[in-house]
């Protein structure tokens, strides 16, 4: 049994410092790395890339849309060519500062209102695809089990990754509770931790309605913006270890 | 007897046109295409890298300072590690698109205000460099010949290319004489014909004292954003021509 | 007979042009001034309303969304207190230089994407309103009839202005034909004249299904943006007057 | 004996937190707040100034140059009329949500190397003299004592305020010492209260050759960026009220 722990991280910008990517970092297996709309600028990309390679983490691309003061978290009425090329400047800006540092990328994950509307929007999701393929077809493209970006991304040959998170309540048809809803964020820790080993364990998780469903999961997505952030990581990992998960990044094709 | 023309395109920015990259792209041999930072934004940049393919023009980067609305054209306090890594991210960013357009890239040309600063200051310009030659140490670093920016090229192993103005005035040490300077910039066609003819042919220019001086020019540069800039260099190009040089993109090691 | 004339100006940025302000300027009553956010800058702004001082037009901040790549034309989820906090800031920017300049404000006429969603959402309508309330309840604001943003700005108690446009066509129900369905934008240079003088004289417009709707208009927009703007500007113009209309800005209360 | 302790404050940007406004608000009779250029953003504006109202603390407009990634700290080769300009937008939008607030806006300190670029260099001093003057001629303009910045003020007929820094180290002809010498910066707590005290109630400060220089100062600058910022603040304000000094905000004409 393994499992890849991967956290967004490099969200600094400029002076601004954001979550705790050093004590994050000797947690997880893969990075996702700000590309520099929604956050991150070309020191920061590279002073993260250094400290994955330091703590022997994967690296991959965290695109996301223009929009710097909403940290990407808005959406934008994007046309899928501008989804397209946003996507692939960024990678490529992102790939050429980690082969600078040695590093060659592994995956991409999009960030945010980006992941979010290509998770559900089928043009979106191929524009997506299209530029990830088009840079390096052995990248990894992360997406929610079940959407229209993991599917836009096994129908562009890419290795895919399907991606859950412990601390997130998932409905009985396998999909995340919206925010809104009470109970949607799952805050105590052992029971984060527990889910945690159920989704990778059992390949199930016990959904709203108290229902047992199957879930497939590749990668666990854990929070580094949030107050206990790393504590809850460092616990996570150690119940995944615990269980007797090998925590490791993925495998390239 | 041979020479490369060069012009700054792809300077659009989202709804904003910018130059006659139309009617320039017939003319150069050499396209250095914005990178985001200065002017261009993805979909600009694919659209130049396309319309560069379809002439058979090559494609450079035109990395710039994070001026939008300074056009680049202001200089800035900025570090050499910032440079570096500005400049990487950028070249990055358009190699990936421009490979997604099958076109792979000949050279990088700062632009505005970084191109005059790497080319005066040392550690400025080795930081162009250094980025220039982790990325790809096969690309023509362009520079005012005599200059810091050229010189760290040579340095670091870089292919490098000198570049003139045919419609600039030179001092008699070989330096362009200051645009605040009057007769700085020449605006009669057949002057600025009959110079880049004898740049070329005689790698020699009459200074601002009358003097006649050596000059090495691998590449001359084409304005692209003034009234007139594409009949210009329309006619540079014809007296190139019947003088019986070959225009020509600059070969890659 | 009278009606204000208005047209978006001061998009502009940076050393990129934008529209064609010198022939419009003549022709409005009303220049709506944009104010940094999706175009335009403080320098832009200065000009622009120097421009307009010149020419006895009156002036009113045209404020947009964060999203200069996209001209403030995308669509974005942004919250009602966003919106109220982002609108006060570009009022109150264009107001001081007006000011600087001699010159107050007398209209906000919202751009693009926030202009669509403020005319349809009430809860963004009233933002606008509060925003524009707060700074001067003097203001007049600009609003499709109909729309959620004309009547918050009655709620508030602002003076509002009915916009409409002569070169659009018009749904049975009084509302504008979507761009995406065929004949939404008239290029008939005397038909739009002769709506233009309609929706004036006789407060009607002819719908898309032929029959002549009751259409309340304070204001008509004037384009600048497109190849012949100023020409068709100038012919309403010069229709309207025929037709014995008075061109004047609109009245502060 | 008063004096008025300033701070830069609402530097936060969209998702990204800076400084502790909260720890320093209760301790400075004056904020600076962040108009946009280099950081803040209207909702952190409008906040920042809640935050002052709710503490009695005078509110001023910090405006900076436009380099969000390097935080208005990286001097750049602007014109006189672009400093006008850029400082009255951001003035004028600053004052915009502080009148929504019911805050009228005490006084003006240019941030970082517009600060410093001002305090030198007379044309750009004047131009921001001229955008102060021009928004409203009872603001109280910042600057170094004996500065072109100060000097432009009083010529313009301004009130302004002389500012210093108990942290800093003080060279004998009065100028600041650069960082980039040892011991520019004084870290000792004790050290930097007395200084302050002896600003303060004596008008002298121990220069760098150790002799004791007179010394104006109308306002002193507490940093809140540094770690152990608010508790310095804490110990400079309690040390000055020891020494019998009522801690107040400006006095405007």
């Amino acid at each position: 049994m393994r499992i890849d722990l991967n956290s967004d991280l490099g969200e600094a910008f400029g002076a601004w410092p954001m979550g705790q990517d050093g004590l994050l970092m000797p947690v997880i297996s893969s990075a996702n790395v700000a590309c520099g709309f929604h956050a991150g600028d070309p020191c920061t990309i590279r002073q993260t890339i250094r400290l994955a390679r330091k703590h022997g983490v994967a690296v991959g691309a965290h695109p996301g849309l223009p929009d710097l003061v909403g940290f990407g978290r808005r959406e934008m009425q994007v046309a899928p060519a501008e989804v397209e090329d946003m996507v692939l400047y960024q990678v490529g800006a992102l790939a050429a500062i980690a082969r600078h540092e040695g590093v060659r990328l592994q995956h991409v994950k999009a960030h945010g209102a980006l992941y979010n509307m290509a998770c559900r929007d089928e043009a979106l999701a191929e524009a997506v695809a299209r530029a990830v393929v088009a840079f390096d077809p052995t990248l990894v493209l992360f997406g929610l089990p079940g959407s229209a970006l993991l599917q836009a991304g096994l129908d562009a040959g890419l290795p895919v990754a399907a991606e859950a998170f412990a601390d997130r309540a998932y409905q009985p048809d396998g999909s995340l509770a919206p925010r809104s809803q009470p109970g949607a964020v799952i805050h105590d820790v052992d029971a984060v931790v527990s889910r945690a080993v159920a989704m990778v364990t059992e390949q199930t998780v016990v959904a709203t309605d108290g229902s047992t469903i199957e879930f497939e999961a590749d990668t666990l997505c854990l929070h580094g913006d949030t107050p206990g952030a790393a504590a809850l990581a460092v616990a996570i990992r150690r119940g995944l270890e615990d269980a007797g998960v090998t925590i490791a990044a993925l495998v390239r094709r």
